[in-house]
């Protein structure tokens, strides 16, 4: 099913999606262990490296956290 | 309506709220020129300050813009 969201590939988040995949590849970790790490489904970290979801707080944490980040160095990384 | 929301007063959620309040109050804004600002509704911003709603990366970052920041200074802010 297309993804017909509105905000679909925001710049903003696709800013954040291609920090969060930099930082996942700079230590080495696949798509699949973040998944595992973060406690979200797979697909769901593919749709959010892509910006094509507008991650909420909770989320941003998770995923930031998985990374061994702040979520505020995170969106720092991501210049938001 | 009660809020039933599973996130509801997570302790991120209320971090980031208070952050939010005391930005604001420390730049003389009322919540709703805050609203106005960021052009959202303003129960909404009540109940991100309330931390009764796990706000997605988009409304953070007009919220943070809203107060003359960045998205990650927020955040920051908050100790998140």
């Amino acid at each position: 099913m297309p993804n017909l969201s509105k905000n679909r590939q925001d710049p903003a988040l696709t800013s954040l999606g291609q920090a969060i995949r930099r930082v996942r590849l700079d230590k080495g970790i696949s798509q699949e262990r973040l998944a595992l790490l973060a406690e979200l489904d797979r697909s769901y970290v593919g749709r959010v490296e892509r910006g094509d979801n507008n991650v909420a707080l909770l989320t941003l944490i998770k995923l930031a956290g998985a990374l061994g980040m702040h979520a505020s160095d995170l969106l720092s990384e991501a210049n938001l």
